[in-house]
């Protein structure tokens, strides 16, 4: 029999401020669309990532991939740099996107993916408020 | 590259009555059958609701679908006509049903999956304790 | 130096239906009163009830009281009377009462408070939502 | 025996950007004394307000305050407006206030207690993250 | 049209106790990979089990698999064995196996999946802390 | 007026390992106390712990007490010592004490209390599962 393949996830959290904003329109037309989470001043979160992944069991370990690693991977990659940040105005990988959650995620996948193996990255769920969240399957 | 596609949920809340009860059933097969949630008087629960639309990332939004939208309309076509009733009695999608989570979430999504475009609806997912849920995807 | 004394707490939970009405009022009286919560088949919860009793804690067991006989005994006294029926209708110690979460604690608190020793009973939380609770200390 | 005295909760939630900054220091100690929480641009929380009031039970109601209208108020006074603002700069009541959990809570208060009666307001609790939280009790 | 198909869980709490070892390995590699999951004398978990089942809905019923059937088979099969056990030396179903998550939940679906009919089990999830959790879907 | 007093809480988690087993008493004793969680090779839990430190509102911080710092702390002397550790076997504060709840709150208090100003500590609160905590104010 192959080894079972498992997905194994890791959730983070920080905390970041952001106003939903697109400058390409006019402030009215932004006002019209985003209300009031386009407040020129901004507001915040606290947001939970939900990080997963999937592979085959390893023997020696017992482990899909190793959850400390991960979790040190995400918070060096993608974490530490929206963490007590404004996601409009502190976060290089968000430069000219609107910090909407769906743009955050792919934007995530996109610094994430590319680091994890053997195991793949197969979704990555992230929660704004307890009310809603959004997630990314890389397709 | 095309747009990314983003799954988006939306979290609602509500609290209704109901009794597990087949009325083409005998009394003693539904007490059989259905045991403490068969009580004459009925029972109740906190309902959690999350619905889940699928589709591309509007360029001119970051959303997917406005979630402030989605959750008024989940509230007038679903969510308004079950909270602070009683699923046998009061409300006329369910009349005929035995009101089960898996009935109420099948019937929910008939009211829904019509109603939501371009996103697609994708997925419901209904609490009815904090130790079960129930989910569909419409097959 | 005395035993210290430590208060120790046992959630658990139960589901019911009620209707907020008073009979002495007229249904307009109880419609302005209480709004939806009056809806004449009712509704219902998954309430969620925290015991707390304080007391020494015994040398002999390092317990202020057993949380295995605590649960027993407060599902025996008022949990299983409770759990799956209508507050109104179907529960003896609730007859003549309005039963919101004020009444409904208060009530609880004179089946249990005799109930419990040598610890003492000390606070009782009863969550009828995620978004409201009561707590009663017994004055 | 006189009226059993209970205490009630609603809970409510806001989002809100703040940056942890004392004007009347430099930058640098403002840097060592709050760290990440004084980046420049701010950052923010999902905040969770739960407004306790104490109070006789009405014979009439049941209720030691109405929940509909507790929750209206507390919207009114306060929570709408800090809801998706900054609290530095949109907040008229936070004016010249350094946005602590802690000094948001008094200030909360000072608001809230004249506005609440007969019942009274006797505890609130903020979360500001799923790991801390303030209270206060008026004194 | 065919009967909906629709996803059922029932979630379950069980308290063990586990050391993460590798005795194949010496000590300084079982320190290396496991860090302090590889203490001598163990620690443990709360685990909480989501266990899925799919299938159509019954006419009858309602339900597509009756869940406090469902509960009952989970804890005699699988969870009373684990309970307040230490997944090391009392469990028979572990032995010789790294009592990681990845392998608990590949070891649950042994017991489970051949136990399940005619409505079948599509997905194991398994909560180590509120920070990681495990699925499994067979394959 | 004087400075408000506030009450601020940092929640941190920890997994431990324990059996509840009194030496003095005869293993018949002990399994009669206290059941399964008397099993010999012990299980264990995801243990929260909410610090709450009490004083009055610093006018150059907003803080009663850096919540960073009261971690930091917290960690150093209590929760490293028991983080994936056997309480009965690994932990030396204690060592000839029945790990229980109550008595390891106690032991806690202990600790943290003489080194926290000055702001002073009031309260712990110590989940052992997600249905059952005991809270300790010392005395």
């Amino acid at each position: 029999m192959p080894a079972p393949h498992v997905t194994v996830t890791r959730r983070l959290l920080f905390n970041a401020g952001h106003r939903v904003h697109n400058p390409a329109l006019s402030d009215e037309e932004n006002v019209r669309l985003f209300g009031k989470c386009n407040n020129p001043n901004g507001h915040g979160h606290n947001y939970t990532l939900d990080v997963s992944v999937r592979g085959a069991i390893d023997d020696r370990t017992g482990y899909v991939h190793d959850l400390g690693a991960l979790k040190q991977l995400v918070e060096e990659v993608a974490v530490s740099k929206m963490d007590h940040r404004n996601l409009n105005l502190d976060v290089a990988f968000m430069h000219g996107i609107i910090p909407t959650s769906e743009n955050i995620i792919v934007a995530i996948w996109g610094l994430l993916a590319p680091a994890i193996h053997p195991a793949a990255l197969v979704r990555l769920v992230l929660w704004e408020t307890s009310n809603n969240y959004v997630e990314y399957t890389g397709d």
